[in-house]
Protein backbone atom coordinates (compact mmCIF):
# COMPACT_ATOMS: atom_id res chain seq x y z
CA UNK A 1 0.00 0.00 0.00
CA UNK A 2 1.46 3.01 -0.97
CA UNK A 3 1.02 6.22 0.92
CA UNK A 4 -1.73 7.45 -1.01
CA UNK A 5 -3.66 4.45 -0.41
CA UNK A 6 -2.79 4.34 3.01
CA UNK A 7 -4.52 8.15 3.93
CA UNK A 8 -7.63 6.90 1.80
CA UNK A 9 -7.88 3.89 3.92
CA UNK A 10 -7.58 5.77 7.22
CA UNK A 11 -10.00 8.76 6.19
CA UNK A 12 -12.25 5.30 5.48
CA UNK A 13 -11.61 3.75 8.75
CA UNK A 14 -12.61 7.28 10.33
CA UNK A 15 -15.70 6.48 8.91
CA UNK A 16 -16.27 3.16 9.61
CA UNK A 17 -15.41 4.22 13.38
CA UNK A 18 -18.28 6.60 13.59
CA UNK A 19 -20.65 3.85 12.35
CA UNK A 20 -19.51 1.38 14.47
CA UNK A 21 -20.06 4.06 17.64
CA UNK A 22 -23.51 4.34 16.50
CA UNK A 23 -24.46 0.11 15.97
CA UNK A 24 -22.64 -0.29 19.85
CA UNK A 25 -24.88 2.41 21.07
CA UNK A 26 -28.19 0.81 19.62
CA UNK A 27 -27.60 -2.31 19.92
CA UNK A 28 -26.72 -1.65 24.04
CA UNK A 29 -29.98 -0.66 25.60
CA UNK A 30 -33.73 -2.10 25.23
CA UNK A 31 -35.67 -1.50 21.96
CA UNK A 32 -37.61 0.99 24.45
CA UNK A 33 -35.02 3.19 25.29
CA UNK A 34 -34.61 4.48 21.88
CA UNK A 35 -38.04 6.07 22.18
CA UNK A 36 -37.05 8.54 24.93
CA UNK A 37 -35.99 12.05 23.99
CA UNK A 38 -31.93 12.36 24.06
CA UNK A 39 -32.38 15.26 26.22
CA UNK A 40 -35.56 17.37 27.07
CA UNK A 41 -37.61 18.84 24.03
CA UNK A 42 -35.17 17.13 21.62
CA UNK A 43 -34.88 14.79 19.04
CA UNK A 44 -35.63 11.04 20.17
CA UNK A 45 -32.68 8.79 19.90
CA UNK A 46 -35.22 6.73 17.23
CA UNK A 47 -35.25 9.69 14.95
CA UNK A 48 -31.97 10.41 15.10
CA UNK A 49 -31.00 6.64 13.47
CA UNK A 50 -33.02 6.99 11.14
CA UNK A 51 -31.65 10.55 10.13
CA UNK A 52 -28.18 9.02 9.92
CA UNK A 53 -29.35 6.07 7.76
CA UNK A 54 -31.26 8.52 5.56
CA UNK A 55 -28.03 10.57 5.84
CA UNK A 56 -26.00 7.26 4.93
CA UNK A 57 -28.08 5.94 1.95
CA UNK A 58 -28.03 9.49 0.38
CA UNK A 59 -24.38 8.88 0.18
CA UNK A 60 -25.22 6.18 -2.52
CA UNK A 61 -26.30 8.79 -4.90
CA UNK A 62 -24.57 11.98 -4.19
CA UNK A 63 -21.33 9.82 -4.29
CA UNK A 64 -22.59 8.09 -7.52
CA UNK A 65 -22.93 4.73 -6.22
CA UNK A 66 -26.36 3.24 -7.00
CA UNK A 67 -29.81 3.88 -6.16
CA UNK A 68 -30.80 4.31 -2.51
CA UNK A 69 -31.92 1.57 -0.63
CA UNK A 70 -34.21 3.38 1.28
CA UNK A 71 -35.68 6.72 -0.29
CA UNK A 72 -38.71 6.49 1.48
CA UNK A 73 -36.70 7.82 4.58
CA UNK A 74 -35.56 10.78 3.40
CA UNK A 75 -38.93 12.61 3.76
CA UNK A 76 -39.63 11.40 7.34
CA UNK A 77 -36.17 12.20 8.51
CA UNK A 78 -34.00 14.33 6.26
CA UNK A 79 -36.78 17.00 5.10
CA UNK A 80 -38.72 16.97 8.22
CA UNK A 81 -38.20 17.26 11.79
CA UNK A 82 -38.79 14.51 14.92
CA UNK A 83 -42.86 13.92 15.40
CA UNK A 84 -43.92 15.39 12.35
CA UNK A 85 -45.29 11.83 11.07
CA UNK A 86 -47.15 9.71 13.72
CA UNK A 87 -45.46 6.93 13.22
CA UNK A 88 -42.17 5.62 13.44
CA UNK A 89 -40.52 2.66 11.65
CA UNK A 90 -39.59 0.27 14.31
CA UNK A 91 -36.24 0.15 15.69
CA UNK A 92 -35.48 -2.90 14.57
CA UNK A 93 -36.27 -2.46 10.83
CA UNK A 94 -34.36 0.99 11.08
CA UNK A 95 -31.12 -0.83 12.76
CA UNK A 96 -31.40 -3.53 10.04
CA UNK A 97 -31.15 -0.34 6.80
CA UNK A 98 -28.55 0.94 8.91
CA UNK A 99 -26.34 -1.89 8.81
CA UNK A 100 -27.85 -2.83 4.92
CA UNK A 101 -26.56 0.49 3.96
CA UNK A 102 -23.19 1.14 5.87
CA UNK A 103 -22.18 -2.44 4.23
CA UNK A 104 -23.35 -1.07 0.70
CA UNK A 105 -21.00 1.82 0.89
CA UNK A 106 -18.05 -0.16 2.27
CA UNK A 107 -18.43 -2.49 -0.40
CA UNK A 108 -18.16 0.28 -3.01
CA UNK A 109 -15.55 2.04 -0.91
CA UNK A 110 -13.35 -0.84 -0.91
CA UNK A 111 -13.08 -0.51 -4.50
CA UNK A 112 -12.38 3.35 -4.98
CA UNK A 113 -8.95 4.61 -5.37
CA UNK A 114 -7.52 8.29 -4.59
CA UNK A 115 -8.19 9.95 -7.18
CA UNK A 116 -11.92 8.53 -7.34
CA UNK A 117 -12.47 10.36 -4.57
CA UNK A 118 -11.22 13.33 -5.82
CA UNK A 119 -13.84 13.23 -8.01
CA UNK A 120 -16.57 15.78 -8.33
CA UNK A 121 -19.64 14.61 -6.38
CA UNK A 122 -22.79 14.18 -7.96
CA UNK A 123 -24.39 17.40 -6.59
CA UNK A 124 -22.10 20.21 -7.92
CA UNK A 125 -21.57 21.10 -11.46
CA UNK A 126 -18.88 20.59 -14.02
CA UNK A 127 -18.41 24.30 -14.04
CA UNK A 128 -18.42 25.16 -9.71
CA UNK A 129 -16.19 22.16 -9.59
CA UNK A 130 -13.33 23.80 -11.45
CA UNK A 131 -13.95 26.88 -9.57
CA UNK A 132 -13.51 24.95 -6.40
CA UNK A 133 -12.11 21.12 -6.77
CA UNK A 134 -12.94 20.47 -3.26
CA UNK A 135 -15.95 19.47 -3.66
CA UNK A 136 -15.41 16.34 -4.35
CA UNK A 137 -16.46 12.24 -2.73
CA UNK A 138 -13.77 12.54 -0.34
CA UNK A 139 -15.32 16.18 1.36
CA UNK A 140 -18.96 14.31 1.27
CA UNK A 141 -17.08 11.54 3.31
CA UNK A 142 -15.20 13.48 5.61
CA UNK A 143 -18.61 15.67 6.51
CA UNK A 144 -20.44 12.58 6.93
CA UNK A 145 -18.11 11.42 9.39
CA UNK A 146 -17.92 14.18 11.33
CA UNK A 147 -21.64 14.76 11.18
CA UNK A 148 -22.03 10.85 12.81
CA UNK A 149 -19.99 12.26 15.53
CA UNK A 150 -21.96 14.97 16.08
CA UNK A 151 -24.99 13.17 16.38
CA UNK A 152 -23.02 10.47 19.14
CA UNK A 153 -22.37 13.04 20.95
CA UNK A 154 -25.97 14.02 21.39
CA UNK A 155 -27.47 10.04 21.69
CA UNK A 156 -24.78 9.62 24.46
CA UNK A 157 -27.37 12.02 26.55
CA UNK A 158 -30.05 9.26 26.21
CA UNK A 159 -28.14 7.19 29.22
CA UNK A 160 -28.39 8.84 32.37
CA UNK A 161 -25.58 7.10 34.23
CA UNK A 162 -23.14 7.50 31.15
CA UNK A 163 -21.02 10.65 31.29
CA UNK A 164 -21.01 13.16 28.14
CA UNK A 165 -17.03 12.96 27.50
CA UNK B 1 -0.77 19.94 -5.69
CA UNK B 2 -0.56 16.78 -6.45
CA UNK B 3 -3.59 14.39 -5.64
CA UNK B 4 -1.47 13.27 -1.99
CA UNK B 5 -1.25 16.95 -1.14
CA UNK B 6 -4.84 17.63 -2.06
CA UNK B 7 -6.25 14.73 0.21
CA UNK B 8 -4.08 15.91 3.24
CA UNK B 9 -5.24 19.63 2.67
CA UNK B 10 -8.70 18.10 3.01
CA UNK B 11 -8.00 16.24 5.68
CA UNK B 12 -6.75 19.52 7.57
CA UNK B 13 -9.50 21.56 6.49
CA UNK B 14 -12.40 19.26 7.73
CA UNK B 15 -10.20 19.80 11.13
CA UNK B 16 -10.28 23.23 10.57
CA UNK B 17 -14.08 23.52 9.98
CA UNK B 18 -15.04 21.87 13.38
CA UNK B 19 -13.10 24.71 15.48
CA UNK B 20 -14.30 27.28 13.14
CA UNK B 21 -18.11 25.78 14.33
CA UNK B 22 -16.72 26.08 17.98
CA UNK B 23 -15.24 29.31 17.81
CA UNK B 24 -18.39 30.88 15.74
CA UNK B 25 -20.63 29.06 18.57
CA UNK B 26 -18.31 30.73 21.57
CA UNK B 27 -18.12 34.24 19.92
CA UNK B 28 -22.34 34.26 19.12
CA UNK B 29 -23.92 34.32 22.69
CA UNK B 30 -23.46 36.45 26.08
CA UNK B 31 -20.40 35.05 27.82
CA UNK B 32 -23.05 33.98 30.74
CA UNK B 33 -24.90 31.73 28.71
CA UNK B 34 -21.65 29.25 28.30
CA UNK B 35 -21.99 28.92 32.41
CA UNK B 36 -25.25 26.56 31.47
CA UNK B 37 -25.26 22.84 31.28
CA UNK B 38 -25.99 22.22 27.69
CA UNK B 39 -28.77 19.81 29.11
CA UNK B 40 -29.79 18.88 32.81
CA UNK B 41 -26.91 17.25 34.81
CA UNK B 42 -24.63 17.73 31.93
CA UNK B 43 -21.28 19.42 31.18
CA UNK B 44 -21.48 23.63 31.15
CA UNK B 45 -20.30 25.14 27.90
CA UNK B 46 -17.86 26.47 29.46
CA UNK B 47 -16.01 23.12 30.43
CA UNK B 48 -16.50 22.14 27.02
CA UNK B 49 -14.70 24.82 25.63
CA UNK B 50 -11.99 24.41 28.18
CA UNK B 51 -12.15 20.32 27.40
CA UNK B 52 -11.40 20.82 23.49
CA UNK B 53 -8.84 24.07 24.39
CA UNK B 54 -7.12 21.24 26.49
CA UNK B 55 -7.53 18.31 23.63
CA UNK B 56 -5.88 20.94 21.30
CA UNK B 57 -3.08 21.67 23.22
CA UNK B 58 -2.48 18.14 23.71
CA UNK B 59 -1.63 17.54 20.13
CA UNK B 60 1.37 19.76 20.13
CA UNK B 61 2.99 17.27 22.12
CA UNK B 62 1.41 14.22 20.49
CA UNK B 63 1.97 15.50 17.31
CA UNK B 64 5.78 15.94 17.96
CA UNK B 65 5.49 19.83 17.51
CA UNK B 66 6.57 21.31 20.89
CA UNK B 67 5.42 22.45 24.09
CA UNK B 68 2.09 22.82 25.25
CA UNK B 69 0.92 26.30 25.53
CA UNK B 70 -1.47 25.71 28.77
CA UNK B 71 -0.45 22.79 30.56
CA UNK B 72 -2.61 23.97 33.04
CA UNK B 73 -5.54 22.97 31.60
CA UNK B 74 -4.80 19.18 31.81
CA UNK B 75 -5.82 18.88 35.15
CA UNK B 76 -9.22 20.51 35.20
CA UNK B 77 -10.45 20.06 31.42
CA UNK B 78 -8.76 16.31 30.63
CA UNK B 79 -8.22 14.52 33.95
CA UNK B 80 -11.65 15.59 35.94
CA UNK B 81 -15.05 16.58 35.51
CA UNK B 82 -16.71 20.00 35.49
CA UNK B 83 -16.90 21.17 38.61
CA UNK B 84 -14.26 19.23 40.27
CA UNK B 85 -12.66 22.92 40.71
CA UNK B 86 -14.53 25.30 42.29
CA UNK B 87 -13.14 27.67 39.69
CA UNK B 88 -12.99 27.63 36.33
CA UNK B 89 -11.05 29.92 33.46
CA UNK B 90 -13.24 32.83 32.27
CA UNK B 91 -14.60 32.46 28.77
CA UNK B 92 -12.46 34.99 27.54
CA UNK B 93 -9.88 33.44 28.63
CA UNK B 94 -10.61 30.36 27.26
CA UNK B 95 -11.70 31.36 24.21
CA UNK B 96 -7.94 33.22 23.76
CA UNK B 97 -5.93 30.32 24.39
CA UNK B 98 -8.86 28.19 21.69
CA UNK B 99 -7.93 30.76 19.26
CA UNK B 100 -3.87 30.54 19.89
CA UNK B 101 -3.00 26.77 20.13
CA UNK B 102 -5.10 26.18 17.26
CA UNK B 103 -3.46 29.16 15.53
CA UNK B 104 -0.06 27.14 16.25
CA UNK B 105 -1.38 24.07 14.80
CA UNK B 106 -2.66 25.39 11.71
CA UNK B 107 0.65 27.35 11.48
CA UNK B 108 2.65 23.52 11.72
CA UNK B 109 0.29 21.96 9.91
CA UNK B 110 0.84 24.44 7.31
CA UNK B 111 4.58 22.90 6.76
CA UNK B 112 3.77 19.39 6.90
CA UNK B 113 3.57 16.77 3.87
CA UNK B 114 1.58 13.71 3.83
CA UNK B 115 5.12 11.52 4.83
CA UNK B 116 5.58 13.57 7.82
CA UNK B 117 1.41 12.48 8.67
CA UNK B 118 2.40 8.97 7.76
CA UNK B 119 4.85 9.33 10.87
CA UNK B 120 4.28 7.60 14.43
CA UNK B 121 2.70 10.13 16.99
CA UNK B 122 4.73 10.46 20.31
CA UNK B 123 3.01 8.09 22.81
CA UNK B 124 3.16 4.97 20.31
CA UNK B 125 6.13 3.10 20.81
CA UNK B 126 8.61 2.17 18.05
CA UNK B 127 7.67 -1.43 18.13
CA UNK B 128 3.69 -1.01 18.17
CA UNK B 129 3.94 1.29 15.45
CA UNK B 130 5.51 -1.24 13.53
CA UNK B 131 2.56 -3.65 14.25
CA UNK B 132 0.23 -0.81 13.64
CA UNK B 133 1.52 1.96 11.01
CA UNK B 134 -2.36 3.52 11.33
CA UNK B 135 -1.21 5.05 14.98
CA UNK B 136 0.22 7.63 13.17
CA UNK B 137 -0.30 11.82 13.00
CA UNK B 138 -2.90 11.51 10.78
CA UNK B 139 -5.01 9.59 12.79
CA UNK B 140 -4.60 11.96 15.56
CA UNK B 141 -5.77 14.42 13.11
CA UNK B 142 -8.89 12.22 12.27
CA UNK B 143 -9.46 11.25 15.62
CA UNK B 144 -9.69 14.59 16.96
CA UNK B 145 -11.81 16.34 14.09
CA UNK B 146 -14.69 13.86 15.54
CA UNK B 147 -14.18 14.41 19.07
CA UNK B 148 -14.90 18.15 18.00
CA UNK B 149 -18.18 17.64 16.18
CA UNK B 150 -18.87 15.07 18.98
CA UNK B 151 -18.84 17.99 21.30
CA UNK B 152 -20.62 20.48 18.89
CA UNK B 153 -23.51 18.62 18.72
CA UNK B 154 -23.28 18.90 22.77
CA UNK B 155 -23.06 22.17 22.45
CA UNK B 156 -26.28 22.88 20.08
CA UNK B 157 -28.26 21.88 22.92
CA UNK B 158 -27.44 24.88 25.15
CA UNK B 159 -29.55 27.19 23.00
CA UNK B 160 -33.00 26.26 23.58
CA UNK B 161 -34.47 27.87 20.51
CA UNK B 162 -31.99 25.98 17.67
CA UNK B 163 -33.10 22.62 16.58
CA UNK B 164 -30.80 19.91 17.19
CA UNK B 165 -30.39 18.92 13.60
Amino acid sequence: MNAQQQIIAQVVNAWAAQNKRISTFFNKYDDDTYLNEVAPGRNRAVYLLGHLTAIADDMLSLLGLGDKLYPHLEEQFLRNPDRFFEETPGIEVLKESWQNVNAKLTEHFAQMNAGQWLEKHSRVTAEDFITDPTRNKLNVLLSRTTHTGYHMGQLTFLIQKELAV
